[in-house]
């Protein structure tokens, strides 16, 4: 486990997308982060205090969070040096990069030398078995898209907090290397082995009994000619009880591939309830998730309004307007409401 | 590349599912294969010359095949010994096996010191990109299935030797341990990481400007919950103009699944041209190869014509009797006709 609270890494970043897990970090474990480090030439702050390595021990830090992403996931030589000298003031390190901390002698030495510990996500857990698709107990939702980078992560977490705030038990199930920060757990899906995909995410949502539903983060999109392998997997591998569609409305083309057009929404839905019904034969759509954070509010609660409509689903931006709508649904498919609990008595 | 021609390995095996590899090498490279290697009590045959290492090497051969798998893929004490004995007696060796050769100091000493190598073909290229889902130039044929192992394999090599029987070019692209073996390369797709899955067959079967054909062997099945995600990324990177759906009439249940039942040919036939129309549009079915070596020959032939009258395909089992009705249609879809490029002039 990583140890907390955290200090954000922000270093040299010079755009946006590259730093989003440090943001996600920021946003859905706020509590846990007692700063933000970066350079003078970085233009983005997530809020937090600015504090250097020293300053973050003192106030309590135990691990900085490499939570920055470049091209080719690689280290530079700075990310390097500054996270060697985090680790000479007493800090852990934790990453998400594809390039490794144990492959940078520098870290490795430092570690050693002030006894720190490092984290690289990435690194799936040896012992994932092959999948079996054998029926197992306990709730699942899984949130699908139409692309990759829609706003899965996002929904997947808005609903745990929201099904909580209800009294509902709910879980966090991470299959990438921000949520895998942000859970403090989870799978780097896309750095397992192909032929143990479903069988990562059985282990990663095992049999449960207490009523409680494990709320499974999606991966890419079956209509990305990349990485619909990976998507496939998950459908099976989740057994979901419950599927959320997330979509990006703004989104010119499939990511990266300029060749291929989105799907339509009833389109992918359609096509991840049929895939899905072979581990799961009564998956049942429960909402959508449109990422409007770059649509005036009001074209945006428009949309959501007319997609509810096309699609027959509760539709809503989970981070700017909320999920009510997407759990009174759950709650309406598979939770007994308490008058209907207390008639069949 | 690994050298030719070959010494066949049998050892210690006692189940026919186990020589698998060695079998697929005696039949399709039989020229190549100067004899078996098998210890007293090894029931099978090959067909083959029964010989010792050095006895081999005098017959020419260069390398040692271990074609054989062991439950979970393990090399055996005695497995490791008689590759250091055919190491000493001038061998290299070739292994598809999960368990590599460079990981048993006995074999990586032993071929030091003799000067010879060790060829673990389940180790995929290092350099294998993201699939892109570009339109590429060329024709290419992939294999379906109803589950695993239902003779995809042996459907595509059988479709090579027919297709260059005619004058087309055609040439087998290997996608399993096997296959490799027999090709003499291609990609080990169960060994892929799982966001480069599409990708691997991108590269394996690059874009070609001579008329001719990428026969692409098919793994697992879209209705294979263990395995669906390979099939998923390997129709997408296949780019398929044909595929041909291959079956074992007699399999009960998916392979290792109990719980679950095979699903229908048509069944299988929709789906897959539904997924692989994502990258290739104008997909078409060309055939169905069934395996029918359980059953009678009468029963097989007429099971062959009920099929085809029931999907309006071709159906034939490639092995046992020939590929001449699928080769019949591919021309029919694809290459024009002498007569028809007469009359276009």
């Amino acid at each position: 486990m990583i140890a907390g609270p955290y200090l954000l890494y922000l270093g040299h970043s010079q755009d946006e997308v590259g730093i989003k897990t440090s943001r996600g970090m920021a946003v859905f474990r706020r509590d846990d982060c007692v700063g933000e480090f970066r350079h003078d030439d970085c233009p983005f702050t997530l809020d937090l205090p600015r504090m250097g390595f020293d300053q973050a021990v003192a106030a309590g830090a135990k691990t900085l969070v490499l939570g920055i992403a470049n091209a080719g996931g690689t280290m530079g030589e700075d990310l390097v040096r500054d996270a060697a000298d985090a680790i000479a003031s007493g800090l852990d390190v934790a990453s998400g990069l594809h390039s490794r901390l144990r492959d940078e002698p520098v870290l490795v030495a430092a570690a050693r030398e002030h006894g720190r510990t490092l984290h690289d996500v990435r690194d799936p857990r040896p012992d994932i078995p092959v999948g079996n698709g054998k029926p197992r107990a306990g709730r699942r939702l899984l949130t699908i898209g139409t692309d990759c980078s829609v706003g899965k992560m996002y929904a997947t977490l808005c609903l745990e907090q929201g099904m909580r705030a209800r009294g509902l038990k709910a879980d966090f199930r991470a299959t990438g290397q921000t949520g895998i920060l942000i859970a403090g757990g989870g799978v780097p899906l896309d750095a397992v082995i192909a032929d143990f995909i479903s069988g990562a995410i059985e282990q990663l949502s095992p049999e449960r009994h207490d009523g409680g539903w494990d709320l499974i983060e999606g991966q890419g999109s079956l209509f990305h000619p990349s990485f619909a392998g990976v998507s496939t997997g998950l459908l099976h591998g989740s057994q979901a009880d419950a599927l959320v569609l997330c979509h990006d409305p703004v989104r010119p083309h499939m990511r990266g591939l300029p060749h291929y057009p989105m799907p339509g929404l009833a389109e992918t839905l359609e096509a991840n309830l049929r895939v899905a019904r072979l581990t799961s034969p009564h998956v049942q759509a429960v909402g959508v998730a449109l990422n409007t954070s770059k649509m005036p509010r009001a074209a945006a609660e428009r949309l959501c309004a007319e997609t509810a409509d096309a699609l027959g689903l509760p539709c809503t931006d989970p981070f700017a307007m909320g999920v009510d709508p997407i759990i009174d649904r759950i709650t309406e498919c598979f939770e007994p409401s308490p008058r209907a609990a207390t008639a069949s008595l």
